[in-house]
């Protein structure tokens, strides 16, 4: 690598997805730690817990039961961030001047769900197999393809994909929308130390009628790079590059990359990136769903294999709106974030905290001394193992 | 307050300073807790710990003793983050277009500093009074006069500063910088729930030869303020405005404003806002630095009383660079952000996690009751009490 000095050198790089910096003091592992350690992670669940709120038959918060599903469920969240019927907000028409430039808000309506990856409470994703998994990528994409708008291009792909026609399973209660949103971010909070409050293996689906923060920044800089760079898009460049340089990637197969980016914050920070331009769940293939939910497992496993230890992190997908202009929805390309916090081991994790808040972020270790650790943990999971 | 609809519903809160949008959920603060609990503050430190590296007269980490300081002490950080002397990055210049289009870096140097806030090891910013922090407040002032460019119209204020002509206290290890830097930045990390790793009150200065992303957005968005809107300060405009609203205002005296913006992420974020245009530490007169003071006193104390507890927090100065455009230095108004992670509770965190980093940051309570709760515990420090 003939970049090499910057193993050596504190550096900043640039991160083209988000149009934003952060710095790197490789050099900075060195010290020692004093400060919080996590608990290790708890090793000896059931496979059922009758005081859980996600195992099937159990009493939920407002008062519904689950059904005793065999796969995935999902439910409409009982303490949403955000609901379908609320009042209209609109800023006091008596405002002066300065309230209108600097007390500004909007109201956001949306809907939240709930999905369990299994009925077993014991479960991680690094447990299941990409067969296992694939139920969940299917789910996503079903919740993903009921609210799309009408007038987006990929509801006529969704009207068309041969998944949407087999029968869904009969548990989930998934009501249809009761008006168009417009971005659905679909994430998952693993572990205490990333404020997941139940291991029972689940993810949020959270549906606004506003574009967020950082799915928008994506967008732009995606929609900039593709006007600049003669219509190439910046993450299909991105996997070629990637996939020349050979210095961060961790795995890939057939439809997916798997890299620790080059402008990645977390230590072990991974992206999970479409090879070819997939605008969204929609657009995959039966064989790209499998590859996804492969690609999945393999980041999975690999974080628990690295330090022996369940792996916090929370991750997120990033596709395209359900509804937006043309433009947005053709300049979307399908990724998935992991942002892991542990840095050293399965007690010692990176804190972002002062400088990364007031100034920007920082991490210690290169994303490519990050990739190398996790290329060389890939196999059988380390519990399976100990068996 | 004609806003009262905001206090039930779902919306988007808009932050100017920032140029970001933040998502408040006001009535999901309902839902129960069943994740990670923080550990409570031990509260029985010693008043001198011989195993501590920031107590007078124990040695350090690369071999360097601590004078036997009695206020404050500063010295350059054992496992600097930046530092002055490293080699020159220059992208390979074999790179092809993608890597110069996509693999962005450049070198960083600088210097970093810890500075003890007093030579007692169980102390906290909220067990001192206001003439107790002075001096921390005139270390800043110095540490960064020192730092000016030449060229910054700040240093001429500087020279005048009868503060600086004043001898420094002895002990400090400040050497000169070998070379101009652009920003420096002054943050405390309080409490192992924001990753401090040793409880001897301190904070950081990280001083670098980039302007780092937050400064740095924040002085495009001053900047842009000030051009649109007939030169008038985009933070001397939210001091009016806050001042007759009078519904997020925690604390004031004659040159500190202390609120919880209106855009606040954190539950209860907290800023202190001069009231005059003041672009950098050496702009205060005398009796600035002791207002400034006691405010930083009122957030902490009131903090504490808060829940009871040693309120964890991460807190940093926005000022004017040290080197940078004349349009710049004029721009920036100073200000002290605070971010404290605790909700409910002495043990119940907020996590900003899954949502917040992969879609947009999200709040539960509104900005507005959280000062109405921290206006209500000002008063003597809740542990003074129990003695
Ligand atoms: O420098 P410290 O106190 O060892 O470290 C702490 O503050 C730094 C600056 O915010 C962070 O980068 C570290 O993750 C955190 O643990
Ligand atoms: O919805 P949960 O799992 O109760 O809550 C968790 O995820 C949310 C979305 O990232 C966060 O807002 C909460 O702070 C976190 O504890």
């Amino acid at each position: 690598m003939p970049d090499k000095i910057l193993d050596d050198i504190s550096h900043r790089r640039y991160n083209p997805l988000r149009g934003s910096w952060l710095l790197v003091s490789p050099h900075r592992t060195k010290r020692p730690w004093q400060g919080q350690q996590e608990a290790p992670g708890i090793i000896t669940l059931p496979e059922y817990d009758p005081k859980c709120y996600l195992c099937p038959r159990n009493p939920r918060a407002q008062g519904d039961t689950n059904p005793d599903y065999s796969q995935t469920f999902a439910f409409v969240n009982d303490y949403s961030a955000v609901k379908e019927q609320q009042q209209d907000y609109e800023a006091e028409p008596s405002s002066n001047d300065l309230s209108s430039l600097l007390l500004r808000a909007e109201g956001v309506k949306g809907k939240c769900f709930v999905l369990t990856f299994s009925p077993k409470h014991h479960l991680t994703l690094a447990d299941m197999s990409a067969e296992e998994t694939l139920p969940i990528v299917e789910t996503w994409t079903r919740i993903y393809a009921i609210h799309l708008s009408p007038t987006n291009p990929l509801s006529q792909v969704a009207a068309k994909l041969d998944l949407l026609s087999r029968e869904a399973p009969p548990e989930s209660v998934v009501p249809p929308p009761s008006q168009q949103l417009r971005y659905m971010q679909i994430f998952e909070n693993k572990g205490a130390a990333m404020g997941c409050s139940n291991p029972h293996p689940h993810c949020q689906i959270w549906t606004t009628s506003t574009l967020p923060e950082e799915p928008g920044a994506e967008i732009v800089q995606m929609t900039k790079y593709r006007t600049e760079n003669g219509d190439r898009h910046l993450l299909g460049d991105y996997v070629k590059l990637e996939m020349e340089k050979k210095e961060r990637i961790v795995y890939q197969n057939e439809s997916f990359l798997v890299v620790c980016p080059w402008w990645a914050i977390w230590p072990f920070e991974v992206m999970i990136i479409a090879k070819r331009h997939v605008r969204a769940l929609v657009d995959m293939s039966e064989q790209e769903r499998l590859d996804y939910a492969d690609s999945i497992q393999e980041v999975t496993r690999r974080y628990d294999n690295l330090f022996e230890t369940s792996f916090p992190y929370s991750s997120g997908l990033h596709q395209a709106p359900l509804d937006g202009s043309q433009e947005e929805i053709e300049n979307s390309w399908f990724h998935m974030h992991f942002y892991p916090p542990l840095l050293r081991s399965a007690t010692v994790r990176k804190f972002l905290v002062g400088y990364e808040l007031m100034a920007e972020p920082q991490r210690d270790i290169t994303p490519e001394q990050a990739a190398a650790k996790l290329r060389d943990c890939g196999g059988e999971l380390y519990r399976k193992k100990l068996q």
